[in-house]
């Protein structure tokens, strides 16, 4: 039993040090690797796999709305990223820069796109012509690069993947309704597929993409007690269009400008689901977004018929189920741990006892509650059982969201909450951003949003003790 | 009428100018755009709804066979990329370099991935140690950059769309069966999907890929007589993992060395799409491929009911087929015009007159072949309609590959031929590179593959006269 311990032990634990904890899982549930490029990573298949998911069903419901799905160039011309002051300011410190083609240096600098909204508003200069053409919803699912300084392994790399949507309208009213529609299906992806519940709210001034009207963001609360951006939306209002000079013609022909959003959510959402959900044993995976949903663990496989049962439950649940039979040749302990390592929300333990007895064990990953099942109520059982999971993953993470979000009047209480309790601190604002300079040099968090549900918890700001214009959402975050 | 034939008579006829023709077509059909980036195109969604059609049923092939899906760095240092020396030489002239990151110079270059063997060999590398982690059969889908001089939009272009699959195996044979597996899943799809037929066989040792010890090929014949290579399959043998020191113990406890392999399609396949199937009226798309196999176009949809019985149609089919209405402010003409360029499979006429006896008119995009049908018969016609679409399509592209098939025995025979009738060429060959470099400098023909299915038509090399020792087919390509 002592080797079928190692992979286990070889965590270390979230209590002791939870970046350690993290790299490790990242690590050992083989989700990714490190590449002989500093800070970008090998997606591996079990990572990519979540990723995969993640792109299924997000592009489902997009296409729901009316997204249609485009490619844009990978390079922007260095002239073309200069377009949009705000923009180039925010994003130009931190591009690569391709010089060369070949063996001939470029006439102009070309940069990795770091996000694509200089390459789109281009675009549709010219294919917006007439109110008719509008109003445009594109996406496009591609990786983007962000010459970074400090990485980590889907938090931030120099390379990720995403999707980013960019879409342009007639009206004003029209943007605003699509960058708040899709700030809802993030949020709604993010509670009912990865059970991961968000706070939806706006960024500050100091916090807003660079280059936009209003930014809105889904904050979400790692295990940790830290906060982290899973998704953002953002109104641009006519700013880029009138950079780049996006007109149409309206109904009575005359020239306007469109007004454009754009929105987007990467693989740092993997991030977010290892830190909500994970323990010391490794990942756990909500039902709905697990690539393998159940494995079959055979006990004394060698033992005649047990294979052969294994296999027939196998057949029976995969026209309903993503499951796997693991019937390598490791000890049933090691393949528990694997199976609990990679998050796999139920395994299915079957033996020569079993078989006789006409049933099976189901084990949950997230409580390790175990079911004594018979054969023939396995499918009915497993569906309920999936379904409980990812209700109950939801639940727990809410509770612990819940119960991490302190109410702070003074600065003094602000503070406390940090050091004692660390989680979301709610707390009211002036609105000036030299609190929020204050407050970040003070305890390193940040505004993380002012969210859509206001309430007026007191009078004054936490920081200056002026009069208080908006509850915001505070945390140290990633 | 004039205004609603505007939107065909803009297309050049295959006749005047293949070239333009192809040109029209792909801007015309809306599948692409060009960009400020020279070289470098914008997939619109009706070119990108293919290319996902592409992905989603190549990929599902591809798992059938055992693949996974990973991802790698956009990024490979030059170091890297100069391992294997065959592989450098082939691809560093026509790669982008970059060499800043933000305000700094990079220690080391590095280049936008034009492929990724060596990425994939630096992490097989460390991730197989044992025997019982082979074989690994990974792929992934990405742009890939090489710095062409001229472009063409989906055959020829400074970034493009693909996967790329690396294999690494145990045994010299199994990366043999593997390559050889790969090509057939690419030859089927071609069939089976896109009714495009295929040439499959070997390239000869000029044409083969930078640092394959073997390269596999389907080759496709477009409707100007031209040859497009459509997807590759290479066989490494074990060179790469001697330049990168992949290696593995055996069960023996013997150091060995892995076997590899790589596969790639792109989307270069929608080019050929294009030129096998397109007429000039635009595109003409496999039903099996189509975005949207089914336009509803009511026609006087201004009268009373014929909106409602167009959607209650469309209501009926969307269940089983990928179905449209056109009820745009358009007039019927038009919209025909449209749906026949965007190469729709089956469009439905429905006007007042045929809601009045209860029926609609079915008509074929590929023949223009009209069928009235009840309206309760629609579903079951229209499955068999777009069945037979799918195989009419073949087997016309076959019979006029087929018909654009001329063999030599003689090289004044093999010129006047390729003077006479463009289209593939067999004839013998002594395996000498010198004979394929007069070819390609007399005629511009290059050797497009040695078929699997080997022929002894001559005795002596078509240029040469020496002994022969393989059947070549020969074309002119794009």
């Amino acid at each position: 039993m002592a080797k079928d311990k190692k992979l286990v032990e070889s965590i270390t634990s979230m209590q002791e040090d939870f970046a350690q904890w993290y790299t490790d899982v990242v690590k050992k549930a083989e989700l990714i690797d490190y590449s002989s490029v500093k800070g970008c990573m090998i997606i591996k298949p079990a990572g990519y796999a979540l990723w995969e998911n993640i792109q299924h069903e997000l592009d489902r419901r997009f296409k729901e709305t009316g997204v249609q799905n485009v490619y844009m160039p990978l390079f922007i011309p260095e002239s073309l990223l200069n377009k949009e002051k705000d923009h180039v300011e925010g994003f130009a410190p931190e591009v690569a820069w391709v010089t060369h083609g070949g063996q001939n240096m470029l006439q102009e600098r070309l940069c990795v796109r770091p996000t694509s909204e200089t390459l789109f508003c281009d675009f549709y200069k010219n294919d917006v012509q007439s109110y008719r053409d509008l109003p445009k919803v594109y996406n496009q699912w591609c990786s983007v690069v962000r010459w970074e300084k400090e990485t980590r392994p889907f938090l931030r790399s120099r390379e990720f993947l995403w999707q980013e949507g960019h879409t342009a309208h007639a009206t004003a009213e029209e943007a605003q309704e699509r960058t708040e529609q899709m700030l809802n299906v993030y949020a709604k992806f993010c509670e009912e597929v990865l059970a991961i519940p968000v706070i939806r709210g706006q960024k500050t001034e100091k916090e807003k993409f660079a280059g936009a009207e209003a930014t809105y963001t889904i904050e979400a609360l790692m295990h940790d007690g830290k906060a982290l951006q899973s998704g953002t939306s953002h109104n641009f209002g006519d700013g880029f269009a009138k950079a780049f000079g996006i007109q149409y013609t309206d109904p009575d022909n005359q020239l306007q400008y469109v007004h454009q959003t754009s929105w987007g959510l990467s693989t740092r959402i993997i991030g977010a689901i290892i830190m909500v959900h994970g323990d010391d044993s490794g990942l756990v995976l909500p039902p709905a977004i697990a690539p393998t949903q159940v494995m079959v663990i055979p006990i004394q496989q060698q033992k005649e018929g047990v294979l052969e049962k294994a296999n027939e439950l196998y057949e029976t649940l995969k026209k309903q189920f993503r499951v796997k039979v693991d019937d390598s040749a490791k000890s049933p302990g090691w393949k528990f741990s694997e199976q609990e390592m990679r998050g796999i929300p139920v395994r299915i333990e079957i033996g020569p006892k079993d078989i006789e007895k006409g049933q099976c064990v189901l084990v949950r990953r997230d409580t390790r509650e175990k079911y004594q099942t018979a054969l023939e109520e396995v499918p009915l059982k497993l569906a309920q059982l999936l379904d409980s999971i990812q209700a109950d993953m939801y639940e727990r993470a809410k509770e612990h969201r819940d119960s991490h979000i302190t109410d702070a009047a003074t600065y003094e209480e602000f503070q406390k909450a940090l050091d004692q309790k660390p989680g979301f601190i709610r707390a009211m604002w002036c609105g000036d951003q030299a609190c929020e300079d204050k407050i970040k040099e003070d305890t390193t968090a940040t505004s993380r949003c002012m969210p859509f549900e206001q309430e007026q918890i007191s009078d004054v700001c936490v920081c200056c003790g002026k009069p208080a214009k908006k509850l915001v959402f505070w945390g140290k975050a990633y």
